[in-house]
């Protein structure tokens, strides 16, 4: 998949831009405006960036037509140079390619179902009744629990654990530490004293699924989580159980989301923000850094809550305040009666 | 453990519960009332979820005697149908059951002591004189150092860790990514530079005690970090060094407590709460999700901090204002002298 | 590595520190001033807790000479008795100390250069082209990605996973279940879809950097995430791409630092602090915990934000008033007017 070494024109041809310039140009690799030597290929995507196109060293640059008269270089024109840098960014990626086959120190049961074209780490071990798709990678030290299903393609680093009966579809991309189909948090209090509730639901995922470092998913209580397709979970998330969250979300480090929420689709979660257990959100909700929802969010839109980092002399005279916040409003109140009286 | 079928007068009997309705109906499986499909049994917990009794297609339903009357069909009768639930649950669990004995490419000290009875599953490493108790499972690629001791019948899941001495008591349950034992956050500071304390305190944990996904509980610095019996943490837990937590507390996910901190017990977390070091709650304390903790609470009782989500464009002008709070306060206090004078 | 017992003499020519009393005292273990009994050495680090040098059972304290007479017994006189514990603890530390050489379990590229004095443990994966220092010691379970270099007696405990080309200097601590070199979180978005962007940054950490369990450091997209030398990073902290940490920084568990922001020196985050992407901290900024930054910090100082716990009783009634705190302060403003007129 890695290429040391691509033409110009063929970098065009495989974005569907338009070049402006030498197509024989031969490009070694890829970088920032301020950062890239001759030879590498540039972009640029956010326009703030605009007056660093004066001075960079790049062979080519990725732009939109829209400014391409600010540089005079060679240019890979498209709408979304964003997502020109994207798809090309994996031609330079130097990450190495599992080679297909099941490493001799994996541990895999007999009924297991593995294609020649998959990949099965070392130390990894896979349970009874797996079905892995076509050129699927299973990273070293993983562990796929009884009767997972990986769908094609999909790929999964070193030290996954996957429980039993975990569903993921086409080309998902699970990174190292994280867990699927971990036990939910449910306990039945009797007298005083938790009693754990066995979770016999199960993880499903649809394609095209980001699942960040250590990111925790828990299985269903009685019903599946279900994450859809195209979702991004970036590292340290957590996903209760019998959460179900819509197509194409994502969700920035640290994210939590309680049991049963239920997120529309097209969603994006600030760092760390949190959302509370049986909930509905709508679509296109945004949520900035470490925003705690609980309640409802019925229409799309940017949500926030908290307050900024302030010096702490001058935060400890304030937060003093926010305690006292309901009887200085009623104080308003009453000089309001009396001015009026 | 797990059956596919009971008869319902066999599942009243093991909740010692009372019976109405035919014993011999053969019950297949668990679900909720709306998703309850004939030869499956459900619950009624929560008494807003009433109105699902009367189109529930479910072959019998656990029930509290106080609202048997809105149920006409076959109905096991006990005060508290979720503890039902609960104990049922792991009958119809599909989770599967590991198979006693050590698993072949698994990595066993000489002077470890395992029973019989006890599960080494694959990929493990068991370090030196580590003592394992009857029935006790330690899931695929889990680490276990040296001189941990491991109560009967607890189950760890796959690829947990626990450095040396750690001590964990009966009917544990330990899920996978979880790290006990590792070095508390212990440094001291000399001409600008941290350097390390060495962490020689153990971790310990009572009977009963749930750890969930990738949570960490630190070893003590000289004294030991105890967890109490029957306390239940969820996923991404932090507990800190030398963390003293009550019996039967419960911590929702991504919770965190610091260092040296002294938990009553019967206490409930709410997810992503925070409690600064060296500080003692006492018993039944319960945090709303996200609470900041930056004093000791003396009383039992519901705390909260923060503020919720509002629209974006709301919060900037809000927000803006929290940095005024006091200047605001003052302003209210000059406005009731003038009224006043 | 580990003694059993010390002379008090030795101890303070070790820590080059005054020694009052007799140097043959034989000292077998250290504790803190209030558990301490006969045969151990305790230390005096926090002036608040001088009280307990009258009741101490210990056999010697380390205690600054400012303070020295207010102990009658025998003494280690040092300016900084904190960092005197810290250098003593590890004398008296269980830990096992690994033996080198590759475990017969581990699975080890034929290309990665590994000295005798180094320790890979069981079950650990070490693939092409690593380069391992003097003393490296790699716990068991561990994975380490093809190029990396690990500095000179650095100590990775068990279950760590680096990703490919990920570079650590010399006696860095790695702690279990930690992630370095992880996919960061990048996509671009076309036509409403998130297409991943290959991360072909590295990760590079300096000498002496302790990382935590479970805890996070994703690869740069085109450049690296760099860590600087002396950088103490706590359990499950977030340290997304290009993030640039400098020099002796100390994070409690659970901070979260978003992309491309860059943290000065000396800095100290308190527990679960984020702050936001493509931020520039200055040198010696201390937040407190649970921070939320979302600007530039160009001031040394203390910074916090947030609101302390209350009874969720009164925190009901302030709380909705922050959703009315612009409106109040145009209230007051109002009525200022009234008033001057």
């Amino acid at each position: 998949m890695v290429k040391s070494s691509m033409r110009l024109g063929d970098i065009a041809a495989e974005l569907g831009a338009q070049l402006r310039g030498e197509p024989d140009i031969e490009i070694t690799g890829l970088a920032t405006l301020q950062a890239a030597t001759p030879g590498q290929i540039a972009f640029l995507a956010n326009p703030s960036y605009a007056r660093h196109l004066a001075d960079t060293r790049a062979s080519a640059v990725i732009i939109s037509p829209s400014v391409a008269d600010k540089f005079t270089g060679a240019a890979v024109l498209m709408d979304n140079p964003y997502f020109g840098y994207a798809t090309l960014s994996h031609r330079f990626d130097p990450a190495p390619v599992a080679a297909a086959g099941i490493h001799p120190s994996a541990v895999v049961s007999a009924s297991a179902r593995i294609p020649d074209s998959a990949s099965i780490g070392p130390q990894a071990v896979i349970e009874d009744d797996v079905v892995i798709g076509e050129g699927v990678v299973v990273g070293a030290g993983s562990v796929i629990g009884a009767r997972c299903q990986l769908g094609d393609y999909s790929l999964l680093r070193p030290r996954v654990t996957f429980a039993h009966d975990v569903v993921i579809g086409r080309r998902c991309h699970i990174l190292s530490g994280a867990v699927l189909g971990s036990d939910g948090f449910g306990f039945a209090n009797e007298k005083g004293a938790w009693h754990r509730i066995a979770q016999i639901g199960r993880v499903i995922l649809g394609d095209d699924v980001e699942v960040g470092a250590n990111t925790t998913i828990d299985r269903g209580a009685l019903d599946d989580t279900v994450i859809g397709n195209g979702v991004k979970l970036d590292n340290l998330v957590q996903i209760a159980h019998n959460v179900n969250i819509g197509d194409h979300c994502a969700m920035a480090g640290m994210v939590g989301i309680a049991g049963s929420t239920r997120i529309g689709s097209h969603c994006v979660f600030g760092g760390a923000s949190v959302v509370s257990g049986h909930l509905t959100l709508t679509d296109q909700v945004h949520l900035t850094g470490m925003t705690m929802v609980t309640g409802d969010i019925t229409e799309p839109g940017v949500y926030s809550s908290g307050t900024g980092a302030d010096t702490n002399r001058q935060w400890r005279k304030n937060a003093v305040r926010f305690r006292q916040l309901d009887s200085l409003a009623r104080r308003i109140k009453e000089l309001e009666k009396k001015l009026e009286g």
